[in-house]
């Protein structure tokens, strides 16, 4: 069962230290130092007897309790002496941090393999070599090398870990956070697919992140995602999609670019999201955190800027969107409510005197249910006159959406402006998605009207069952 | 001349106000409280009698010196004779703000060609109406209602002014700004066309930025272009690339999306640069800012993160580029600046534990005259362990750019991540680009290259006549 390693009960660190340049002291802190973890933590060390203020032990073999978890970080010439330690001492579950092994040498994997034969006879679980870790923010577990994010529904696998960091950092920026982080190298073991079934499982992971460089068996993963796309917003990036990114990642299967287009194609055929790039996997993870699901794909557009409507207009057509016409009903609406000089097509530029309270009747009358709008895009420059500023025109918008009741997905398009720091401030603290750039207002719009689709093709097969 | 909108001696701004509520008034204070600025100013309002305190007169006719510059803010129905008054004044040039001409009527579109045949029978040359103005850093003058950009050698010419609110925005996040600004809205007299061939003689315009959605001589603006590419970096954004994007514009000429593929390959035959969306475009704008020119296009990586060379590559390969290989000259001089794990392959991935010192020393070894590589990339994501920090990996980078005497382009890619802010400092004081995703790191390095084809073109053709 691969939950166990998320849940420990007991954790030892071999190759703990107090040395801070080395990754036995950044994993050894990063578990010391969160108050909520409640699992025991045994430093295992051959030179010291305290590390952080905890009893450290010469082996494993002398930690007094039962071990639930071990992750190793000694050099590598000395894992497999380790590994057969922890069989000894019974532990439940193992991760080999320590690099050095099948993504070196023929020796290495071959080296890895005799490990991940002694653990399988031992009915122990492994995960590794060559990773950063694991993290179990519901617990307080970071049982990496790498830092803690906030904490979140979002679960990421990855096959880098600096690219998990990346996708931290990202998502902190726009206070989202995650639920459960693994990075598990060279997979001798537990594979990047199991993981992906246990947040499949795992009702704390409510969207799933992918980062993959190479499959090993497509049609296995396939079926993975195809069991878990129907359910959870399930978002992928492929590194290595050219022949040029193929061979960064060091991987020499023949027919590389056709082998992106075909597993481009089978993600969106099982439902998930694939993304060509890291900004527009944050946008999707951002979207799926704080946007409900449209009830449909017709999109609304309001601007104070004719520029940012025409530039939100051409990248919604380039990804394939189409822009609604306004009713009747909606325009009758919405005539009292700006200048004479605007005219009433969508997308509706309000023109650049418009402030907080036009965005906000403006906004509101697209959100109401007899709308005909099933998406609106509030759309702003910074406006440095007439005293307005931009977080006041964004809380316009967010009072439209709460007194319809988020029920229809909100778009706020803010281009990157001064005062943008107190625009992220808002949006943060009323758990609102802002937008910096027309393609990223776009790309939102698309994946949730690609998610609408998918959870109407679920429906339609369960009706017809 | 269109030279003399930009240094004028004297300025009337006919419609000053101090309520705040109103554009009058963010263009009164926007000239009278640059201190830098030594023209005249002439505030005219019919109510006041002194404008933040200046004296204030009733009538253009009332000012007792001679104007070079009248800007008109007053309503559009007392448009025509403010003009006639100005005409009366001879004043020499004439901007008109205002809205409400013939981008909303029939009736507006005939005022407004009347003004313009009155200004020229006059000799007066005019800019607009429905403008929000222009701007000349050199001398502090903002004669706008939008905000001031930092001084700097970027000189736009956009037919969205908030687009040009955005871009300055933008700019000043990467400390970067701007030389001249005009919007010149429905360009009744003075044409986008001359706004250019203005910047291509002015010696302080080093780098053009046009923002255009719709372009009424299509082969007079590629004239302009193949005057001016060669000579200056000049970037093109076109708003209105799509059926969608052209109908938001107000656009309703026939063979939409082919219009868009004709600009594009007129603006690259002439040596322009053309970007598609903002992102891109304050890319290209920061990089020509900030970067010295390559010798060739080979490109050279390094990166503490596989994930980042990965996508580094697959974004590179995406837009036509290709790395280069290491010559044995170049991977003999490596091979000792890395641990013996790293494969020494271009990207270069120096692995998780690389500092400051590897950075320096890698970036070093590739910047170096006799490395065969033309522009470096040197990759990081944030390394939140052993104490190192994101910043200090970028000093060693810098280091070695400046050792190399800033020769050859650094990109340096540094992955979006916590302590971007220090990042972005150090980067803005030592007046280095820093670029936080993998697609802009490689469109900067698109450019780089498209640029030395085009001076390589015209060296060609010049040592061919």
């Amino acid at each position: 069962m691969v939950k166990l390693f998320f849940y420990p009960k007991s954790i030892a660190i071999i190759g703990a230290t107090e040395d801070s340049k080395k990754f036995g002291n950044a994993v050894t802190s990063n578990l010391v130092r969160n108050p909520k973890l409640t699992a025991k933590i045994y430093p295992v060390s051959r030179s010291s007897s305290t590390i952080l203020g905890l009893p450290a032990y010469p082996s494993i073999l002398k930690v007094p309790e039962p071990v639930d978890l071990a992750l190793i970080l000694v050099p590598a010439k000395y894992v497999p002496q380790v590994v057969d330690d922890c069989i000894q001492k019974q532990v439940k579950r193992i991760i080999i941090v320590t690099a050095g092994f099948g993504e070196v040498s023929k020796e290495g994997k071959e080296i890895e393999r005799v490990i991940a034969e002694k653990c399988r006879q031992a009915g122990i679980r492994l995960i590794g070599p060559n990773c950063v870790g694991i993290q179990n923010v519901e617990i307080g577990m970071n049982a990496s090398f790498i830092q803690y994010p906030l904490p979140g529904k979002i679960s990421m696998v990855s096959q880098s870990g600096s690219f998990g960091c990346a996708i931290m950092d990202g998502l902190k920026w726009n206070d989202l956070g995650m639920s459960k982080f693994a990075n598990i190298g060279n997979a001798v073991d537990v594979s990047f697919d199991e993981i992906i079934q246990y947040f499949h499982k795992d009702p704390d992971s409510q969207v799933v992140a992918i980062y993959l460089e190479s499959v090993s068996d497509g049609k296995a993963f396939y079926r993975v995602m195809k069991e878990i796309a129907p359910d959870k917003p399930t978002v992928v990036l492929k590194g290595g999609r050219t022949a040029a990114g193929m061979a960064a990642a060091g991987s020499h299967t023949g027919s590389l670019a056709s082998n992106y287009r075909v597993l481009k194609a089978a993600v969106e055929q099982a439902g998930g999201i694939i993304c060509e790039d890291i900004e527009d996997y944050i946008t999707t993870l951002k979207t799926f955190s704080l946007l409900p699901l449209p009830q449909g794909k017709k999109i609304g557009v309001l601007t104070n800027s004719g520029g940012a409507g025409v530039l939100y207009s051409d990248s919604a057509e380039e990804l394939g969107l189409k822009l609604a016409e306004f009713s009747p009903h909606l325009k009758n609406k919405l005539k009292p409510l700006v200048i004479d000089l605007v005219q009433i097509v969508n997308p509706l530029d309000m023109i650049a005197g418009a402030n907080d309270e036009n965005y906000y009747q403006v906004t509101k009358a697209m959100l109401e249910e007899d709308s005909g709008i099933d998406i609106v895009i509030a759309c702003g420059v910074y406006p440095p006159f007439l005293g307005m500023t931009f977080e006041r025109n964004l809380q316009g918008m967010i009072r439209a959406w709460d007194e319809t009741g988020r029920k229809k997905p909100l778009i706020p398009l803010l281009v990157f402006g001064s005062g943008y720091e107190k625009v992220k401030e808002v949006a943060n603290r009323e758990r609102v998605p802002v937008y910096s750039s027309p393609h990223e207002a776009a790309f939102a719009t698309k994946v949730l009207i690609q998610r609408w689709n998918v959870l109407n093709r679920k429906k339609n097969i369960k009706s017809f069952n």
